[in-house]
């Protein structure tokens, strides 16, 4: 990469493209050789996209969700049962667990997880949303849904410390064997999960 | 991907960065929100350098690199050996020879190798421009930089019988053990090729 080769603008696009995650830069080098490849079709297109979603997109001021409108679409459908909030890592877990059409309340963004040497505390957290959000009426449940990782988990932790004042049900996603899961494949971790979690037929 | 979560304006960019070449629908989701989390960084400079490369970057009429000049700055430099035309498959290998700083002389992009089966015949291919250009007094040797695969070396072959009328010596890059490259790991076809190319010391 030292020696610039193909002209500022071509330059330019491989190294921001080479900023997003799962593109090194020669994947970008690549990617932006198949946009220069595809002017109409990918190029114009992807360009026009980006400006009209820089100009539309917004954090939804209630739950940190990404739409063209705040609070977003999911915080104002009135279909939503408003007494359950699902709380997330990041808005790409939020998406998944749309997509598999498995939340019918509504959700929370953190952001993130703790993680004190990557210097996140809770003031870098929207916790304090979540809290006020808690503390309201119409809640019942907190559902902690974050990742089975040690700063999810840590993470989830400190959140039922700081909502136990909230008149709240704070609640966690079972852990067990994942469905299709080979118990030879599975870590001890799960594994003792599911034996100490089992229903009963 | 059958529940559309995030909006139109976000399912949008979603799709045309999953056309991208090693990005699937899951890695460009996640792109997508790193680009609207880091609006300003990303999202909005990307959107304006893919705007400009659509608007300045064309083909050289020459040698089919791009560049925002035509011919290209490469084909137009002075210090370039006029009399050897480097033959490489792809703008991405031009590019990586250029990053190497290892050519001398000009370059030719044929933009893929013969394929038959996927309806790329010599027609396809830039190749009648390279004969044109072989056959000006200036050009003296043609090399045949194409991968070492079966379908670069089946159109290095075509190459050479077409080249046969004009003027010029046709020569290929040097076969054998790459750099660093461990015997063990290597396949017979390049130990082969390594063994009978053999180098006196």
């Amino acid at each position: 990469m030292s020696r610039k080769v193909s002209g500022p603008e071509i330059e330019r696009v491989v190294q921001l493209l080479a900023r997003l995650p799962g593109l090194g830069p020669r994947s970008a080098r690549k990617a932006a050789l198949t946009l220069l490849k595809r002017r109409n079709e990918l190029l114009l297109p992807l360009s026009e996209a980006l400006a009209t979603a820089a100009e539309k997109v917004v954090a939804c001021s209630v739950c940190g969700n990404l739409d063209t409108v705040s609070p977003c679409s999911l915080c104002q459908d009135p279909r939503r049962d408003r007494s359950l909030i699902v709380v997330v890592e990041e808005i790409g877990d939020l998406w998944a667990l749309e997509r598999a059409g498995v939340v019918g309340g509504l959700y929370h963004v953190l952001g993130g997880h703790l993680s004190p040497l990557d210097g996140v505390g809770p003031d870098q957290l929207n916790i304090a949303g979540l809290i006020e959000r808690a503390r309201t009426d119409e809640v019942t449940e907190i559902l902690l849904a974050l990742n089975a990782t040690v700063e999810g988990q840590s993470t989830a932790h400190y959140l039922t410390e700081q909502l136990a004042g909230a008149d709240v049900v704070v609640s966690r996603l079972a852990q067990g064997v994942p469905i299709g899961g080979e118990l030879d494949y599975l870590d001890e971790g799960t594994l003792a999960a599911a034996i100490k979690s089992r229903r009963r037929l």
